[in-house]
């Protein structure tokens, strides 16, 4: 999916909302657990519940490669089950040398068909650039992250002269010369939505991913004022928030209920 | 396999060698491509051909994910097919929130049975933790890698007062707070052999794995000089250089010659 498309998508619906996969077989409802195909199952019916109300659904892949084989299985069929409306997301953190992220983005974007990866941005330019050399994909390089951690690295401040710039800051500016607005998005947390505004100063035209809304805490109002930008430019996930609304056999629905009060809010704010 | 195990595997076999399983199945012997279970036999068989010349295995799991589901399960089979008396390690570079890291953990150490896996160091603390905290695992953390990509962000220079610090030195300070020499190593690149010496000042006595010897250039004999301390204190990582020694029916033959020649070498610098 190119970025007209994504925004297209954004228009229709009023919603930039991005369902965060990331199912966790011991979370998902009793009566399904004992299902021969329980994580696909439970997708599935969350998927039809919510597709009207979301432009993207995110894939934690840690949740599947945990469930070996049949995890990687049910990855691969909810992948294919998602719309081609929906803008798709393998949330697998990689990167590595570069003969090594080719195979990283071979398995993401050719053998299974996702629009987008997140990527680590550790080891530097020729660990992201296999990603970004596919046309029509994207690569979302981790800017600032919405754990604790991101405080041991991430904010680390480097003086020159009398600058001060954090790790993070450095990311953007340098990543963002990698690749375009139209292939490469970033990561930035929901956790400080503040700092939002001044990473738009940097990276006014990126799509930013926005994890961290819901369960870790972040305002999506906070997040919108200070991240949306003329082409709506966010992508704000939620996970638990919404797969996990209900731990019984409405989950479903509200899952869909939970779905709808996002995109309801989104509403207002475009 | 615990620390004193390692070690006595190493002194045993006067041998730090660790082989890079980056098994792509574009490249292995034209013969074995058209076997149902190419990638499996091609590894049983470079196994069988060196495991009396090394102490490690490392598989690089992007080469089997590209593979999708087959790839998975010829992992699965060649891990459980590893010698116990092998320190097995899952290069997948993983790292992510606390919840979803505890996931890629129990993939690594409970569903498939590695010794060790690496993790990159972005996220910081709660990113690594979840690995840190299975008994007898060992955490891999990337320090400063062996590509052109690590003058990006590793050697960018911070500068307090009149001392200056590389980012690569920050993670290793910080990173070695989380953990012991028992249940961490740090990843630090052959091509910068000099640098060597000045991380052992900062990590005197964790074990280090060294890939970028062999095709990435990297000099044995200078590692080993910069690189070992009291307990051996390296793996040193070969991967195309040795499985791909020769690309005819005599692969696991010259793979073996070429693993010998490698701990030839390293009984020398011991």
């Amino acid at each position: 999916m190119n970025r007209p498309q994504l925004i297209e998508q954004i228009r229709q619906k009023k919603s930039y909302l991005c369902i965060g996969l990331d199912t966790d077989i011991t979370k998902i409802p009793k009566h399904l657990q004992s299902h021969p195909d329980a994580v696909f199952e439970f997708n599935k019916a969350i998927i039809d519940a919510t597709k009207d109300h979301c432009v993207s659904y995110k894939i934690n892949t840690a949740f599947y490669e945990s469930q070996g084989l049949k995890g990687w299985e049910a990855m691969e069929k909810t992948v294919h089950y998602i719309p081609k409306t929906h803008f798709t997301i393998a949330d697998a953190k990689r990167g590595d040398i570069g003969n090594t992220s080719s195979q990283y983005a071979k398995t993401f974007f050719e053998v299974l068909p996702f629009d987008a990866v997140t990527v680590a941005p550790y080891m530097g330019e020729d660990s992201v650039r296999p990603f970004l050399e596919y046309e029509n994909k994207w690569t979302i390089v981790l800017g600032l992250t919405s754990n604790a951690g991101s405080n041991d690295f991430q904010q680390l401040t480097f003086k020159t002269g009398i600058t001060e710039k954090h790790l993070y800051e450095k990311v953007l500016e340098k990543v963002s010369t990698w690749g375009t607005p139209s292939n490469l998005m970033f990561v930035v947390g929901a956790t400080k939505a503040s700092d939002l505004g001044h990473i738009r100063t940097i990276i006014p035209d990126h799509f930013l991913l926005v994890p961290g809304v819901g369960a870790q805490g972040g305002s999506l109002q906070e997040v919108s004022k200070y991240g949306l930008n003329k082409d709506c430019g966010l992508l704000v996930n939620a996970s638990r928030a919404v797969i996990f609304a209900s731990g019984g056999e409405d989950y479903a629905e509200q899952a869909k209920l939970a779905a709808l009060q996002y995109q309801s809010e989104m509403t207002a704010y475009l």
